[in-house]
C-alpha cells in the first residue's frame, strides 16, 4: 500500500502536470483537494518556480496553512511572497497556535499584527506562551492545549467532561494530573481510563513516575529522551514545575528528521537546505562558504608542498606518491572522530574510558600504519626500485595515521568541552591537518634521508 | 529536568563506578533496580568489558531482556556469551513476542528451540509470524497483539470488552475495525471513545481512511508514511487487506534513529556500529574494508600523477598546485550529490525537472570554476610568475568541477535506476574521480600548454 500510495501520488502529480501542459488549471483544484496537505507540499516541493505558482492557487485557502507548514523554509519562504496579507491572515487562523508560531519567522510585521488582532484573547496569550522561548526548546516544541485533571475526582466525572468537551487534542495518550498550583503531579493514561472501573479515583490508577521537560531543554535533548522511554507526548513545565505545555511525538518526529538532513547539509558544506529549483545565484552563495574554506586549506597544503620543491625535483617519485599518504590520513581521522563523537553522544564515558578509548585508537592506527604503511612502501619499492623510499612512505603513513588519530580524537573533544557540537565541522579540520601534515611529514622524511 | 535527569544518570554511573572501584558489588544491584532497562543499557555501553560484565551480573533476570534490547548489536552479542542457556531463556520469556523476534538472530539454535517449546501455542504462532518477514520490513516491525472489533457493536460493549481484558497494548492509539474476514475496514480512535456516546455504534464514529502498510513495505517507506502523516500507530496487512499485526511509532524512531547512525558509520566507512571496547583486532577489521578501498584509488590517482612526471620535473609548482585542483572538485561534487539524492528523496522528481537540475548544477559549477578557478590562477601567477601557469589552473579548476558536477549527477542517478540506495558510497567514488580526473585534466593541461 505504500508502494501503491506512492504510485498514487505520482500519478496525482502527472495529473497536475499534464493539466499544466494543456493551459488548463481546471482539474488541479479537483486533483489537490483529495490530497493530504503534506502530499500537496510535496508536490508543490518537486516543482519549478513558475508551476509551482500556478499550482498553489489552486490550493483550498483553508488547506494553505497546513501546506505552508509541511514545506522546507526556502520553498515556503517564496509561496508567503507569492499571497497577500490577507490570504495570509486567513491562512494562519485555520491553524492551532502553536503551528501558528512555526509560521511567524516568515511573516511581515504587518501580517503577524493582524493575525494576533484576529485571535481571541485566550489564543493569543497561547501564541504568546510559544513565541517567547526559542524553537529549538522544549518551549518552542510545545503545544499549549493540554487537559488538566484534579487527583481526586472519580474517573466517570473525567470520562463526562471529555464526553462534553467532544475532542481531544491530537495525539492525546493522557491527560495530566495537577495539584491546585498547575504543578504536574501524575499522568492518567487514556487506557487506564478505558480499562478501570469509572468509580475508581484518578489518584488510585495515575501514574506518579513523570517525565517532563524544563521548557529550556534543547530540542534534542528531548528528542533522545522520547526515543529512550518510547513516549507519546510528555508535560513540559516551568521551574516550579508548573505546567506551560505539552510535546508530542510527531513533533519529535520533525525535530529527529530535520537534525538528519541538518548533518547531511553541514557534511556537504551546504549553508540551508536548498530549494531544488533556486536560481543559480541563490546557490552559488548558499554553497561559496564551504568552497572558501577548502581553498583556504588546499592552499595551505599547496604552500607546504611549495616548501619542499627542491627535494621533489631531485626525486619526483615523491610527488605522485604523496597523495596517498595525505589521503589515507584523512579517511582514517574521520573514522576515529565518528567513533569518539559517538562516545560523547553516550555521554556518561568516563575520564579512564576517554583515556582507554584514545589508547585503542592510537593502537589501531599503529597497526594500520605497518600494515599498509608496509604494504604501500612495497609497491613504491617495486615502482621506483629505491629501499629507502619504500621506508620513507612506510615511516610517514605510520606517522600520519598518529597524527589523524591524535587529531580525530582532539578535535571533537577540545568542541565538546568548549560547548559545540563536537561533530560540526570537525571533518573539514581533520582533513586539512592531515593533508598538510602527510605533506610535510612525507616530504620532511625524503628530505632527510633520500636526497 | 532532562539535564536534571543527565545528572541524575551520571550519578548513577559513578555510583555505580565507585561501587565496582571498591570491589564492592552489593550497591550496584540496588542502584541498577531504580533505572529505566534503556538506562542501564546506557551504562553498560559506556563501560569496558570487565566492568560490564560484573554489572551485567547484577541486572535483575526478568529486565535482561530489555536492556538487551536496547543495547548495540555489538554489544548485545557479548553480553548474550557471557549468559547460559537457561538465563537466555528466562530473559527471552519475559519479552513479549515481538521482541523476543528481535532477539532470536543472536541467539544459538538451542536457546531458540526452548524458547520456542517454554511459549505457549498462540505466543508461538506469533512469534513464527513475525519471524516469517525480513527485520527490515513492516512485517518485521510490527507488532502481532492487535485488538480488534466489529463495526455494528456500540461503543458501550468496546468499552466493556475493554473494562474486562484489564489492560491495552502500548500505545494504543485506535482499535482496528475488522470485517467477518479480518479485513480492516476503519479505526476506531481512543479519543473518540472516550468522547463519543455510549451508545453510537463503532460505525458511525470510525474513520474509513486508513493508511496501512502491506507486510513487504520497506521499513524507510514506513518510517517516512509514519512521519509525514503524523502517525502513532498503523495496520499491517497482507495482500488480501487481512490484519496481520500494528507498527507503532516508537518502533519508527527507532528506524529513524538507526538510518542516521547507519548513515554516519557509512559516511565513515565503518562496517558496523563497533563497541566502543573492541579490541584493537576487531577494530581493524571493522575499519579496513574503507581504507583499503581508499588506498586503491589512490593509488590509481598516484599512477595519473607518475604518468606526468616528466611534466613535473621541467615545472615543479605543478606538483604545489595540484592537489588544490583535485581537493576543491570532490567538495562541489559532494554537494551536487547531496542535492540530487534530495530530489530522488522527494521521490517525485519528473524527468523535464531532473533535466533542469543538471542544467542549474552545470552553471553553478561554471560559474564556480570561473570564480574560484580565476582566484587561483591569479594566485599561481603572483606564487610563480607565469601568465600561462595561471590560465591552465584556472581551466583545469573550470574542467574538473565540470567533472565533478556530471559525476555528482551521474553516480546517484545510476545507482538509484539500478534501485540501489543512491547515497552510499558515492562520495568515495566521486572523490576517486575527482581526483584521479583533476590531476589528469591539469597536469595534461600543463602538458599541452606550459612544457
Amino acid at each position: 500500500m505504500a508502494k501503491a500510495r506512492k504510485q498514487k501520488k505520482l500519478d496525482h502529480l502527472k495529473r497536475v502536470l499534464a493539466a499544466l501542459e494543456a493551459g488548463d488549471t481546471a482539474p488541479v483544484h479537483g486533483i489537490l483537494a483529495e490530497l493530504h496537505p503534506a502530499d500537496i507540499a510535496h508536490i508543490l516541493e518537486g516543482l519549478p518556480p513558475e508551476p509551482r505558482a500556478t499550482v498553489w492557487a489552486q490550493v483550498d485557502n483553508q488547506h494553505m496553512g497546513e501546506v505552508l507548514l509541511e514545506l522546507p523554509e526556502a520553498v515556503r519562504v517564496d509561496l508567503v511572497k507569492l499571497m497577500d496579507d490577507q490570504a495570509l491572515v486567513a491562512a494562519a487562523h485555520a491553524l492551532d497556535t502553536d503551528d501558528i508560531a512555526d509560521l511567524i519567522p516568515d511573516l511581515s510585521d504587518e501580517v503577524i499584527a493582524e493575525i494576533l488582532f484576529a485571535l481571541d484573547k485566550q489564543d493569543r496569550q497561547r501564541l504568546d506562551a510559544v513565541l517567547s522561548y526559542p524553537e529549538d526548546t522544549a518551549g518552542g516544541l510545545m503545544n499549549v492545549d493540554t487537559i488538566t485533571v484534579r487527583e481526586n475526582i472519580a474517573l466517570e466525572v473525567v470520562l463526562r467532561y471529555l464526553r462534553r468537551r467532544g475532542e481531544l487534542p491530537e495525539h492525546t495518550n493522557s491527560l495530566f494530573v495537577v495539584d491546585r498550583d498547575d504543578r504536574v503531579i501524575g499522568l492518567l493514561s487514556v487506557a487506564k481510563m478505558l480499562t478501570s472501573d469509572a468509580w475508581t479515583r484518578v489518584s488510585q490508577v495515575m501514574e506518579r513516575e513523570v517525565i517532563k521537560f524544563p521548557v529550556h531543554t534543547a530540542d534534542k535533548e528531548v528528542a533522545a529522551a522520547f526515543e529512550r522511554y518510547n513516549l507519546i507526548s510528555a508535560p513540559v513545565v516551568d521551574e516550579n514545575n508548573r505546567l506551560l505545555g505539552r510535546i508530542t511525538v510527531d513533533d519529535v518526529v520533525d525535530v529527529m528528521r530535520e537534525q538528519a538532513e541538518r548533518e547531511r547539509l553541514d557534511r556537504a558544506g551546504l549553508r540551508e537546505a536548498e530549494d531544488l529549483f533556486a536560481s543559480v545565484w541563490q546557490t552559488v552563495r548558499n554553497r561559496w562558504t564551504w568552497v572558501a574554506i577548502n581553498l583556504v586549506t588546499a592552499i595551505i597544503a599547496s604552500r607546504v608542498i611549495g616548501a619542499f620543491e627542491g627535494t621533489i625535483v631531485k626525486l619526483v617519485a615523491l610527488a605522485s606518491l604523496m597523495p596517498i599518504v595525505a589521503g589515507i590520513g584523512g579517511n582514517t581521522g574521520n573514522q576515529t572522530t565518528t567513533m569518539i563523537v559517538r562516545a560523547l553522544a553516550l555521554g556518561q564515558i568516563s575520564e579512564a574510558s576517554m583515556r582507554a578509548l584514545f589508547a585503542k585508537e592510537i593502537r589501531v592506527s599503529l597497526v594500520n600504519g605497518l600494515v599498509w604503511g608496509g604494504l604501500l612502501g612495497i609497491i613504491a619499492y617495486i615502482l621506483y626500485g629505491l629501499v629507502y623510499l619504500g621506508i620513507v612512505m612506510t615511516a610517514a603513513m605510520t606517522l600520519n595515521l598518529l597524527l589523524a588519530t591524535c587529531a580525530g580524537v582532539a578535535i571533537p573533544l577540545v568542541r565538546y568541552r568548549l560547548g559545540r557540537d563536537p561533530a560540526r565541522g570537525s571533518s573539514v579540520l581533520i582533513t586539512a591537518i592531515t593533508d598538510s601534515g602527510g605533506f610535510f611529514i612525507f616530504l620532511g622524511l625524503a628530505t632527510l634521508f633520500l636526497v
